[in-house]
């Protein structure tokens, strides 16, 4: 177990672990498992001995009338303060358990065991809990860090293929903009052999949680360093929703257009790597999109500061900088794309 | 101007000001001003030149579904984390306004403007923004400060009779937890007096609203005193929504029924004393109540610990404490009152 200490609390981390372990770290008395149809019929006989609620699969259940419902739940099991809600499952379930946690009863402690690659390495850290309103993403939420994070990568075994890419996508944003060592590894490898090898598996969830950690640590309310992992969301939100893409799908087509825009800005010169990368992995590189309608929403974005948008660019691989760019260029450049 | 600083923030209080001083404490661009019919109707000409949110008025509409709606409103006004919350009413729109302000977005930034007796002495202090799930009040909310609290006591001219005895039970239990020489102005003077002398009512806000920032200040989260502020509110809560009591008439009924569960436990003898201060403020200090129904919902009370309410009790006139209560005792106790 590893103890990182945020500005107002910590989280306990326990990597490569077991969901066995659940049981020691928080009081079965008073622990309140939240996970998806999916999760609970694949592993069922893992939550008998605990109290659970589950709620049906999919992204578009990350919304008010979910945390709704999994409220008047709480209410009906006489949930209190002493109450633990454990998230088990990927990014919908752990922010559905954080927000829903951050506001019952004005907040309870809560804690992540995340069942995807993308949960492993990015949704589950940092305490952002949201949801989203209609076709905006995380328009509604709570910056509140989790007590804990319980690693089980046996979970891993009930995830489909396309789940695994998914989780990728959010591997190659952290190589893009904090290290271009993973990068070259991930050129090297394939996701088969990361499915292989469990060791090499482990070891490169481990170093992308802690990447995603540290930026968190030394920003964790996003004034500066936090933003670079927006990297690839921005033009990835704004299409995400409307055209019922996968979240790392998203990212990746965003990543690939924010490596354009970064050659046309800033003079970056590997947006042909970033690309064979993203296909190499097996995700998207582009989509036919409506400029308009994109840029609607692009537009509502929470990065949107008055008539700027801060955007994410690469100078090199490994290295991302902030770069505000005005709303009527940002439109230009997007009508291009 | 008086800056009172909390835990992570610190809230600017403007007494005895005017709404006009609004447009220098915020940037009117930014701010959107939230409040309710009633309020807008009888001042409409102050509202003027302020982006405005208006919602219906009433105690009902402190819930999920005016959050959602206000949202809407929000992402339609384009509103971004540059944008400032302004909640001018009573307890409702102050507690609205500051849990959407902290959710949306993930948080930005609100200030008060009360228009009760019951908002200036209490609702608007503290940070506690909550909305009400069924019958359970509060069920749901955050706690964060207000940037700024403004006092305009010229809104007060439109405020109904029943609303001004209303504040006042939380007067009386600020005087019986805390300060027994307010206790005795209160027993020297009544509601018309205060009514009729403005100077006299400005002091008294003010010397209200500094007790219970005091009390915040010293324990925002409610680990220790904070507790204190909830005298008359453990049974007052669970009789306000079952017997559609206004807050103040149900805290009133609360604070003659917790004296007399201090006279029985800790042998508090000024019983009396507190019933004729609450009767000479024309508030109720008793109820028929279906005890079974009421035991329920106060069984769900936050200040509810596993199988102990913490209940807060007096000594004498003047100093409060919280004593744990074994729910089967309460229960019993609440059957014989």
């Amino acid at each position: 177990m590893q103890t990182i200490k945020f500005s107002n609390a910590s989280t306990d981390f326990y990597f490569d672990s077991s969901l066995k372990q659940l049981g020691k770290i928080v009081d079965k008395q008073n622990a309140i498992v939240i996970t998806d149809q999916n999760i609970f019929n694949a592993h069922e006989s893992r939550f008998k001995s605990f109290n659970t609620i589950v709620i049906p699969a999919g992204e578009e259940q990350k919304k008010q009338s979910t945390v709704d419902d999994i409220i008047l739940k709480l209410i009906q099991n006489k949930a209190d303060r002493k109450s633990v809600l454990v998230g088990v499952g990927g990014g919908v379930i752990t922010d559905l358990t954080g927000y829903t946690a951050s506001v019952y009863m004005r907040g309870i402690p809560f804690g992540f065991v995340p069942t995807t690659i993308l949960g492993l390495v990015d949704a589950s850290i940092g305490g952002k809990n949201g949801i989203d309103v209609g076709v905006y993403k995380n328009m509604v939420g709570i910056i509140r860090q989790p007590s804990f994070l319980l690693h089980d990568l046996t979970l891993l075994q009930s995830l489909p293929e396309k789940e695994w890419q998914n989780g990728f996508a959010e591997i190659i944003k952290h190589a893009c903009i904090k290290d271009a060592a993973m990068f070259k590894q991930l050129e090297q490898y394939s996701l088969k052999d990361f499915k292989a090898d469990k060791t090499l598996l482990a070891e490169l969830i481990k170093r992308n949680a802690l990447i995603k950690t540290k930026v968190v640590q030394k920003d964790e309310f996003e004034k500066g360093d936090r933003r670079l992992l927006n990297f690839g969301h921005t033009i990835g939100h704004a299409i995400e929703t409307q055209y019922n893409l996968m979240h790392g799908e998203a990212v990746a087509i965003g990543m690939v257009f924010a490596s354009e825009i970064s050659h046309q800005l800033k003079g970056f010169k590997e947006q042909d790597r970033v690309k064979s990368l993203i296909e190499k992995y097996q995700l998207p590189t582009t989509i036919q999109f409506d400029a308009k309608k994109v840029f609607e929403v692009l537009a509502m974005d929470k990065k949107r500061v008055q008539k700027e948008m801060n955007f994410v660019l690469l100078d090199k691989v490994g290295k991302a900088v902030v770069h505000p760019i005005a709303l009527k260029q940002l439109e230009k450049i997007i009508n291009k794309l």
